[in-house]
Formats: structure tokens, C-alpha cells, sequence
């Protein structure tokens, strides 16, 4: 009956009060684990390699928004990943910082005040920006409405091309005409086989000239030398990055020196302690009943 | 019946043509004008020191949003601001941005980036945070909306206190109050006498601990020695200014190389040559139509 969280002792210690104040049992790392058999629920970032040791396992939560990180599931087993308020806001106010950082020449004038040097360029209107947003789950939507908002012409593409946001989208077989009207192009896109190395120099080549890149995927997905090499050629004329391959980005990379690049630490979003365990909760609780789980993943999709 | 139009090339150029399509008449320079008692509208950035030498002088427009740079213009001499349209999206804009900047710690991860480091810090909830916003005029109030839109608790502080954005305002009596409870300050205000040197170390010391500044008022509103001992004490954890004393700000000032401050060259907006054209235009033909103008400037308040 019981959750096993596998995690650092923070986190454990928040839960541990969440889940004894719910009066539900909970059992901090597989060490403290006397009969196997009683694991029905297990929340973790990577669980252990062969989880056919809980024979009776239901399902696995992800600790994070993400899931990308986690193997393939034994058979019967389902996957959820943490839904805790106020991520999607996080990520949105992260992406609406680097899009307007990126539009308005931040990373030229923070290049020039490294050298005290008070130079003015032109100004441009959000209104004749047109923003590009690769993913429209519920953080792009978000996103696409502040940015509507500022003014900014948004559009959005997904798979589907499914109507989202209240913008124009387009579906993967427009991915280029949605390319070539992005000046800001913003990554939302989860991990999956296909989007896997998807901002590459094939993608950079067909964005307008000078465009700007406003990544939050998963750092996988963009090629770095083909980062680099559009930033030289002037396709690109920044960047800001949350994610990175790997993670920590090793101290002597490129990147970190790149004036044109900006780079935070996997800091647009973190899911608070709290919230995490009471979705576990919520989610032990759904099982139990027998009713849809929260934040269920779609296997076969990734997401 | 013509306008004396002084200030640099490409500006005039501009200009010229707005007002030749028009059909108006424009002189571009002092040194162009035969009939001194021909003028009747002059715009410009600082005007000559003796207005005197145009008896006829009816309107001076001032090119640029701000008039404190305006001296008292002679008797019967009215003084516009150029409202462009635009203007107040784009100091807006830089608002938002500097405040997310300043609220997601973009000042410690860009210091850290120097040196490739990658060190987390916790991430705070926009609804977690309390903006007060001094100045709330037409840029006060679209900062205002779009602040609230991503959750922060925003008041506002004019000396009225009247109703402005739809949120709490606080009048000049309740400054203390208003201060206490100002995570984040933003500086909206015009330069006036009672404005000069108003963002002191008194000020300062009213702010909740670990305060972000955002200023966008006028250089002079700011005592740069008090913001410096403020970061030093912890009472500001950071600062985002567009706005300095003088301008250009020195290449060796402390504040370049302040990692806790970032300063952009007063770009928060700038007017577009051709829709301050149009802006002067109107005030023209408004003028001699004996209508109200557009951009009229209280030279009593000062803004």
C-alpha cells in the first residue's frame, strides 16, 4: 500500500511531514524497505534500473515536470509526471524575461557595460515582432497570451497544428513557413525521439535573419556547434538557454563566454517541495479509487 | 506661420519630408531663418537660450517624451511633449523585463556566467511578490496590467492617490506604507523639484530587506552613492536602471562594473523620427486651429 520516495534528504524530510499529517504511509529510500511486495506507488527522478523487484507496482511519479529522464516503464506500470501549481507561471514568466531580454538587445548591452561603454541602438515595438513558439501545452499558451498582451505577433506550432492559445498554428508539415516568420523562436517542446537534436542547422537556416532563440525545452534538442555556427554567420543573434546537454554546462564551454549567449541554470521552473508531495498524494489517492490519475503521461507519446 | 525645426541630420531629414508631404512649412536650423518674427512653433531637444528673438512664438515642442530639460519658457509660450505612439509600450516593455530580471535573479546568474558557474537558487512565484510602482501615469498603468497579469501584487504611489490601473494606490502621505511593502520599486516619475534626489537613502531605507530597484524616471531622481551603500547593506539586492546622472554615464563609474546593477543607455523607448514628425505636425495644426494640444505640458507640475 505504501509510496517509496527515492530522493535527497530535503525533499524527503517535506514529504515525510505532508504524507504523516495525511496519515499515509510513505518509506524514505529502498534501504528502508522490508517487503518489497508492499511497493505499490514509487516517486523518483530516475528509479532504480530493474523495478520488476516491486512486483506489485502500479505507478512511478516523476519528482519533476519532466519525464524524459525516465526508462521505459514494465508492463502495466503507468508513468505520471508532478503537476504543481505555479510551474507553468514560472515558465512563462522565464520565457517572457528571455524573449523580451533577446528583442530588446540585452545581450549587446550587457557585452557593452562589461566596458562602461553607453551606446544606444534603435528600439523596436513588440508589435513588429513576430514570436514563434514550439510547443503549445498549457506553459506555451501561457506564454502566447502575456506575450499577445505586450503586443508581440505570436504564433504557435505543434504536431497537430490544433487550434491553441487563440493564435495561428501551424502543424509539422508547415514547420518551415512557421520557421520563416519567427524572429523569436521560443523551444516548449518536450523530450522525445523526434524532437531529439530538432534546433539544428537544418531549423536555424530556415529562420529569418538576426533571429533570436529562447530555449526551455530539454537541452538535447539543440546541436550547440550548430548554435554556434548561426551565431557566426549572423542567423542567430542570441540566444538564452535554461537547458543545456549536459547539465551542469562544463565550465570551460564556449558558451558560457559567448556574449551572445545567455545562460541560467535549469532555473525557469522548480517544482517547491510542498506541491510535489501533495500531488503524490493526490495521485496514491486516484489509484486507490480507481479514478484518472493527475499528470497521467501518455507512454507512447513521451509526454 | 512656420516651424523652426533644430536638431541633428537625420532627424531633420526626416522631418522635412513628413512636413513637405504635408504641405507645411519647416525650417531646419536657427541659421535658415530670414524672418525671426515668422516662427511661431519651435521644436527641439534644448531650445536656444533667448526666446526673445522670436516675438511671435507661440508653442515649443519638445522632440523627445520628457520637458525637464525644458527651461521656463517666456510668457504665453506653451510647451508640448512628443507623444508618439509607441512610447509608452516600449518603456513598458523594459519595465517588465527589468523586473523579471530583478525578481529571477538574472544579476547573480549573470555573474556567475562569468566564471561558468552553475549554482542553482530558489525560484519565486510571481504571486509571491509585491511590486509598488511610483508614478502612474499612462506607463504606470500598462506596466501595472501586465504585472498583474503574471500574478505579481501590484500598488501603485502618485500624490493623489487616485484610482489608476485598477490597483491599490497609495497617496503621498502613505509613502512609508507604500514603501514597506515594495519588493520590487519601480520608478516611473517625471523630474520635477519635489522628484529630485527622492530615491535617497531615506527612501531606501523604508524598503522591505533584499528590495529591487527598477528605475525608469530621470537620472537625477536617483543618488547614486545612497543606491551603493544600500546594495552594500543588503537593503537593495539589486538594481536594473535606464536612467543616469549624468548621461552618458561615465565609462569608470562604480556601477558599470556592479554585477549587483545593469544599466542600459536610457533605451527604454525612443521616439521614431517620422511619428514625431507627425506628433509636431498635429500639434501645428492644432495650434492654429485654436484647438487643444496634443501633448500639452502643465509647466506649473512640470510633466
Amino acid at each position: 500500500m505504501a509510496l517509496l520516495l527515492q530522493t535527497f534528504p530535503e525533499r524527503a524530510a517535506i514529504w515525510s511531514r505532508v504524507f504523516s499529517e495525511a496519515g499515509e504511509p510513505l518509506v524514505c529510500g529502498a534501504d528502508q524497505v522490508s517487503d518489497p511486495a508492499a511497493v505499490r506507488y514509487l516517486a523518483c527522478w530516475v528509479p532504480p534500473p530493474d523495478l520488476t523487484i516491486y512486483p506489485n507496482l502500479e505507478v512511478v511519479i516523476s519528482v519533476g515536470a519532466g519525464v524524459d529522464q525516465m526508462p521505459k516503464m514494465p508492463e502495466g506500470v503507468r508513468l505520471c509526471r508532478t503537476l504543481a501549481p505555479g510551474i507553468e507561471e514560472m515558465v512563462r514568466d522565464w520565457v517572457v524575461m528571455a524573449t523580451l531580454m533577446l528583442y530588446r538587445a540585452m545581450p549587446v548591452y550587457l557585452e557593452q557595460a562589461t566596458r562602461g561603454q553607453w551606446q544606444t541602438h534603435g528600439v523596436p515595438l513588440a508589435r513588429n515582432g513576430r514570436v514563434g513558439i514550439m510547443g503549445m501545452g498549457r506553459i506555451g499558451q501561457l506564454a502566447a497570451e502575456t506575450l499577445t498582451g505586450l503586443g508581440f505577433q505570436v504564433s504557435g506550432w505543434s504536431r497537430s497544428g490544433a487550434p491553441a492559445g487563440g493564435v495561428e498554428m501551424f502543424s509539422a508539415e508547415e514547420l518551415d513557413r512557421f520557421l520563416g516568420q519567427s524572429d523569436v523562436l521560443i523551444c516548449l517542446l518536450p523530450l522525445t525521439g523526434e524532437t531529439r537534436g530538432m534546433l539544428n542547422a537544418n531549423l536555424f537556416a530556415k529562420l529569418p535573419e538576426g533571429a533570436h532563440l529562447v530555449h526551455a525545452g530539454r537541452g538535447a534538442q539543440l546541436h550547440m556547434p550548430a548554435l554556434r555556427a548561426a551565431l557566426d554567420t549572423g542567423r542567430l543573434a542570441s540566444a538564452m538557454l535554461d537547458v543545456t546537454e549536459p547539465e551542469p554546462l562544463p565550465q570551460d564551454h564556449w558558451a558560457w563566454a559567448d556574449p551572445r549567449v545567455i545562460i541560467t541554470p535549469h532555473v525557469a521552473a522548480n517544482t517547491d517541495h510542498r506541491e510535489g508531495a501533495e500531488h503524490a498524494l493526490r495521485v496514491v489517492r486516484a489509484a486507490r479509487a480507481g479514478q484518472p490519475l493527475p499528470g497521467l503521461v501518455d507512454q507512447a507519446r513521451g509526454y
